[in-house]
C-alpha cells in the first residue's frame, strides 16, 4: 500500500534538512536542461525567452525504502513540496530569480534517488550585438545555480555536454548552430576560500534572415536605387526637388521603424543604420545643391561672375584638379 | 447528514496517494474537452487561445459509501483541494504548464466514480503556416497529459472521439471544420520502457476571410490597378513621376502593416507579401525608367547618338528581337 | 460579548458542508447586481467591464443564536472564509470564473441569515454587432450561476427583477436604456434530469455618438465632398491627378484607423467601413479614368480614330444609349 | 522581554472579534491621509493613481500592558494579520477595493492604542472635465470607508483636516491648488435606520500646462496661421489646391492625436478640438472652392451666362447686399 | 547532524521578537546594495528599474551555537521564513514598497550573525532633467528604510560607501559616474523625538548619446539644413511653398516623436525641443511671407502702391533702417 509507505518515509522528515549523512558533505545535485521552444529574443529589451525543462538528479538517503517490503514498490510520486530540493536560483534572470516550481512532483526511487523535472518558461538577460543586423549570430545563456548554498554545501554540476533536443519545436526566426551545458565556480573577492557552483546553458543562434531580407533590406534597395535617379531627373521641371524630398521622407520613416527595433544602445550601431543615415545625408546634400542650382539657373544672367569666385574656380579648383 | 457523511469520508484520507488498491495498478482517468469560445489565434506570436472546460472522471474507492446509511444520497460535492486528483499538465502550454484548478469542485458518487469540471483559458503554442493568409485553413492543439506519472500510475484516456460543442460560442474570425480528441503515448529515447499517456485535442480552423477580403485585399487591388495606369500618365505633365512615387509610398505602408501582423518566422512567406513586394518593385522600376526617359527627353537634342549605343541597339537588339 | 458568540457558533462549524438540515433540501440564495460603473466595452475584443456589487442572501440554520442571551445583538460580522459560502461562478467571465471574493466579510443575522456583499470587476464577453457602429445599441449580460452544484442542492434565485442603480455612475460613452435581472436553468443535452440555476444580468447599452460624430463622420463627410470637387477640377493642370490620390490617401489612412478600432469578425460589417470603402473604389476609379483622358488629351491628334473604336462607339454605345 | 510581553498579549487573542468592551459600542477609528506623489492622472481612462499612506488610529483594550512590569516598555511593533484592523476598502476604487496592506506593521502602546500607517498606489477614478484642455482645473477623490460594518460597529472619521503634504513630491504635470479630508456618512434607500461612515479625500488639482502650450497649442496655431495665407495664394499656380490639402491633412493628423488622448466620452467635448474641426471644415470649403473657382477661370469664355444665374446674381445678390 | 542544530535552534524560536537582549536596545543593522544591471530609466513615467541584491547583516543571539557540539558547523542555512528579518521597505519605490524577498535564504554564523542576501528588481521613482536630453546626467536614487520599526528599535546603517559593482553588468545606454551608499535619519514635524533610519543608495548616471546623436540629432540638423536651402529656391517655380510645407510636416513628425518620448512635465523643457519648435516657427514664416510674395508677384501690375504703403516704406522704414 502505497500510503503506509507514505508514512514511513514522512514521519520524521524535515524539508529543511539537507539529505547528507555528514553535515559536512555536500549534496550532490546533477542537471541538465532540454529545450522545448525559442519563444523569443527581444533586440529592443534584449530579454532571451525560453521554454524548457530541467532534469534534476540527487540522492537523499532518508528516502530509501526496502521494494520488498512495499509490493515490489520501486518508484514514488510526492508533491516537491513534501521533500528537500536543492535552491535553484536563474541567477541572470531579467526579473524573477526563484521560478515557481512548487506544482512539479518528484519522482523517488527506492535507492534514494531522487528525479525531478520541473518546466517553465525562463527569461534571461542577452546582450545582444546587432552590428551585422539582420544578418547576426548570438549567443544566450541560462545560469541556474545556487544562491547561498556554496559548492561545499550544495554542489551542482550537469549531467550532459549539451542542451537535450528530443522535444525541441524549431523556432521560425532562429537556427539553433549548437549548445553547451558546462559546470562553473565562481568566487566572489571578497571571500576567496568560498565558491559558488553553477550550470550554464549556452545556445548559439543564427537568425532566419529571409523576413527581414524581404521587408527591410529588399525595401531599402529600392530607395536607394530611386536616390540615384534624382540626379538624373531634369531640373527644370521642378520635379527633381520634390522627388529628393519624398525619398528623404521616406528614408526617414524607415529608420525610425528601425531605430524603434534595436535597443537604445550606444555600444554597436547596426551596420544597416549606419548606411541608412548615410543615404539619407546624400539626399539632403543632393536636394540642397540642386535648389542651388536652380537659383543660379533662374538668376538674372547680367549679372558678371563676382571677381571672388573666378579666382576661386579658375585658380583654385583648377589647381586642385591639376587643370 | 452531510457532516456524518464528510467525517466518514475524509477522516483517513491522505490526499498524497493515488487511489488504487495495488500499487501497480495504474488509475484510469478518463478525459474530455468541451469548447466554449475561440478567444483569439494570434498569428504574430502563434499563441492559440481557447476557453473551454475538462471533464474528468475517475475511480476513488476510499471514496465510497453506502447511500442508505446516509439519507439516500448519492452525491457530494467536495472541494477538489481535499480529494486526490490527478496531475494534468497543458503539456503545450505557452507559460503555466498547470492551470490553477483549485477552485473548482469535485462530485463524488457513491460508487466512488468522481467527476471533475474545471474550467480555464488555455494558451498554447499553435505552429501557423501564413502562405495562403487570409484565406488559410489552421490546425491548432491542446494536448493535456500527466507530467510525472507514467501510465503505469496514471493513465489518461479520452471519453468521446470528438471535442463537445454544447456550449460552443461561435467566433467571428474563425470557422471550425471539424475537431478530434485521441489518446497518444510518448517514450523518451533514454529509457523505451517508460511511457506517458496524453490526451491531444485537435482543432481544424478555417479563417473568415470577409473583413481580410474588404480591409487587405480590396485595398491592395486598388492600388495595383492604379499602378497600371502609371503607364499611361503623360511624361510631359511631371505628374507621371510624382503618382509614381505616391503608390510606391503607399504600396510601402502597406506592406508595413502587414509585416506587423504576421509572424517574424522566415520559414514560409505569405503569398500576399510576396505578391505586395513584387508589385513595388515594378513600380520603383517604373520610376526609374521614367525619369530615364524624362531625361533623354529633355536633354540636347544636337548631340548624335553615340556609337556603342547605335551599335548596341541596331545589331543586338534587333537580332535579339529576331528583326 | 463578541468573543463568547464566536466561539459558540464556529467551534463545531465545518465550511464544507452545506447549511440545510435534509441533505435533499437545497439552500436557497438569493441575488441580485448593484451596478457601480461601466468601466468598458471593448469593440475590437468584445469584453464588456463592469464594476458593480452583488447582494447574496441565504440561510444558515447552524449560524442561529439567542439574541437575548448575547448583550441583545442582533447581527455578528465575520470573515467569508470562516463560514459556508455558495459557489458563485461568473458563467461567462472571459478569463477568471471564480472571482476572488475572500477579503468580502459577510453579515451574520440571529435567525441565521447571511447578507455578503462581495464587489469586483467582472470581465465578460459580449457579443457584439457593429452594423450600425457608432450609432448602434448593445445587449450585454452577467451571468452568474453553480458550476458544480445542481439546483437540487443549491438554488439560485433572482431577488429583483431589475439592476439596482444607487450607486450607479454615469458612463460618458454608453447611455443604459434598461436592465433586467432573471433566473434561468439549463440542462445538458447529457443529462436531462439535472438542472443548474443561473442568475442571468442583462444591460441594454446605447452608445453616446457625439464623440463619434465629430471624430469620425464630420471628418469622413468633409473628404467625401472634397471627392466631389475632384471632377470639377481642370484636367489640364495637372492638379486632378494629386488631388485625386491625396483624397485616396486620406481615404485609406481613415479605413485603416476604422479597422484598427473594429473587431476582425466577418459575421458582420460596419455599414460605415462599407460606405468607405465604396468612396475609396469611386475614387479610384476617378484617378484611373483621370489620366486615360489626360492621355488621350496629350496624344498626337492626326491619328484618326481606329475603326473598331468607331465601330464601338458610333454603333454600339449609340443602340445602347437608344441614340 | 518582548517574548514575554508578546505571550501576554497574543495568548488569548482573536483576531476576529472588535476591540471594544460592549458590543453594542463602535470602534472610533482615526483616520488621515498623506500623499508621497501623483502617478498620474489618465484623461483617456479617467483613472487617479496616487501613491500615499494611511495613518490609522483606534483603540484596542486587549492590546494593553502595565510598562513597568516589561522594562518600561511603552510601544510594541507586531504584525498587521496577528491583530484585528479595521475593513478599509477604497469605496471608489477602479479595480481592487481592498489593498493589501498585510505587509505593514502596527505599533502598540501600552495604553491600548494602536498605530497603523499602511501605504500603497491608489488607483480610483476620477471624472475629468476636459472642456477647457489643456487649460483646465480638476477634483480627484479617494474615499476611505468601511464596507461591511455600519458606522454603529465601526466608526471611521477624519484626523486632520487637510491632506498631510510633508513627504509630497511634487508632480511636474500637477499643481495642487489645495485639498480636504472629510467625513461623511451614506445611507442606503432601502434601510435608512443602516449608516455607513467614510472618509473623503479631495484634491484639487491645476493642469501645468507648458508643455501642452509647446506641443499642441503652439503648433495648431501655426497650421491655423496658414489657413489664412492659402486664400492669398494666386490660384493660377496650382499651388493653392495642394497648399489646402496639406494642410487639411496636417490638422486631421493633428486631430487624430488629439482624439487618442482624450476620454470617448460625449459629455463634454473639448473646446480645443471644436475649435481644431472648425478651422478644418473652413479649410474642406477653401479647397472646394477654389476648385470651383479654377474650374470657371478655365471654362471656355465663350458661353454667356445661364439666365438663371444672372437673374440670381443681379437680382438676388444685388438685393441682398443692398446695392 | 543538522537536523538536531535545527531543532536546536527552533524549538523555542518566535519570528515575531527582535533579537535583542534588552527590549530597549535596538537591532544593529548593516546593509549594502550590489548592482547588477541597470534594466531601464524610462524618461517618460521617470521610473528608474535595477536589478541587484542587497547584503543585509545582523545579528541574533538566539541563533547562537556551540560549533563544537555539531560537527564543527559554523554555518547554517535556512529559510528566511523561520527567522526573524528586518524590516526593509524600499522608502521610494514606485509601486510595491516591500519586494517579495520569502524565497531567499539566510546564512546562520555559529557566533549568532545572520547573513541574507535578497535580489530582485527595484522600481523606484527618479526625478529626471530632460534639459540637456540626449546629452544629459541623471543621478537616481534607491532608499532602504525601515517603515514602523524607529532607529531605537531597528537601526539601519551602510557598511560601505559605494555600490558593490564586482557583478555589474554595463548597460549599454548609461554610463555610470560613480556611486554614493549613505545613511540617512529623517524625522517627521509631528514628533521630532522620533526618528527612523535609512540608507540611501545614489547612482550618478551618464547618458551613452551615440545612439541618439545618429537617430535624433543628425536628422534634425538634415531638415534644419534643409530650411536654409528654403529661402534660396526660385519662388517662381511654385516648388517653394511645397518645399516648405513638406519640411514643416517633416518637423511636426519629428516633434511629435520626441514629445512622446519625453514626460509630460512642465517643469523643464528640453531645449533640444525649444529649438525645434523654433525651426518650426521659422518654417512657417517663411511659408506665409512667400505666399505673400507671390501674390504679390501674380497681382496686376497696373495698380499704383497704395499711398499707405508708399508713406509706411518710404518713411517709417527707411528712417528705421538709417537710410
Amino acid at each position: 500500500e502505497e500510503e503506509r509507505l507514505h508514512n514511513h518515509l514522512f514521519r520524521h522528515y524535515n524539508t529543511a534538512i539537507r539529505p547528507v549523512r555528514k553535515s559536512t558533505d555536500p549534496v550532490q545535485v546533477s542537471l541538465t536542461f532540454s529545450l522545448m521552444q525559442i519563444h523569443m529574443l527581444d533586440e529592443k529589451v534584449q530579454v532571451f525567452r525560453t521554454y524548457g525543462w530541467l532534469i534534476v538528479k540527487w540522492l537523499d538517503e532518508r528516502l530509501q525504502w526496502e521494494s520488498t517490503e512495499y509490493d515490489n514498490m520501486t518508484e514514488f510520486v510526492v508533491a516537491s513540496t513534501s521533500i528537500w530540493t536543492p535552491e535553484l536560483a536563474l541567477i541572470n534572470a531579467v526579473e524573477y530569480q526563484f521560478p515557481d516550481f512548487t506544482n512539479y512532483r518528484a519522482i523517488l526511487m527506492n535507492d534514494g534517488e531522487v528525479r525531478w523535472e520541473p518546466a517553465g518558461v525562463f527569461e534571461t538577460s542577452c546582450k545582444i550585438d546587432i552590428t551585422f543586423y539582420p544578418y547576426d549570430n548570438q549567443v544566450c545563456s541560462l545560469v541556474f545555480g545556487t544562491w547561498t548554498y556554496t559548492s561545499f554545501k550544495v554542489n551542482l554540476t550537469n549531467s550532459t555536454p549539451e542542451v537535450l533536443m528530443d522535444d525541441y519545436n524549431p523556432s521560425g526566426q532562429w537556427h539553433i548552430l549548437g549548445s553547451q551545458v558546462s559546470r562553473k565556480e565562481f568566487i566572489y573577492e571578497c571571500c576567496p576560500h568560498i565558491c559558488f557552483s553553477k550550470v550554464e546553458v549556452l545556445l548559439y543562434l543564427k537568425r532566419r534572415h529571409r523576413f527581414y531580407t524581404m521587408n527591410l533590406i529588399l525595401p531599402c534597395a529600392m530607395l536607394s536605387s530611386l536616390t540615384l535617379v534624382t540626379f538624373l531627373s531634369p531640373p527644370d521641371q521642378g520635379e527633381k526637388i520634390s522627388l529628393g524630398i519624398s525619398i528623404l521622407l521616406s528614408f526617414s520613416v524607415f529608420m525610425l521603424q528601425l531605430s524603434e527595433n534595436m535597443p537604445k544602445t550606444s555600444e554597436t550601431l547596426p551596420l544597416f543604420g549606419i548606411y541608412t543615415t548615410f543615404v539619407m545625408l546624400m539626399n539632403t546634400w543632393s536636394v540642397m545643391l540642386t535648389v542651388l542650382i536652380l537659383n543660379l539657373h533662374h538668376r538674372n544672367e547680367d549679372r558678371p561672375v563676382p571677381g571672388w569666385v573666378r579666382t576661386l574656380v579658375f585658380e583654385g579648383f583648377a589647381r586642385l584638379l591639376c587643370m
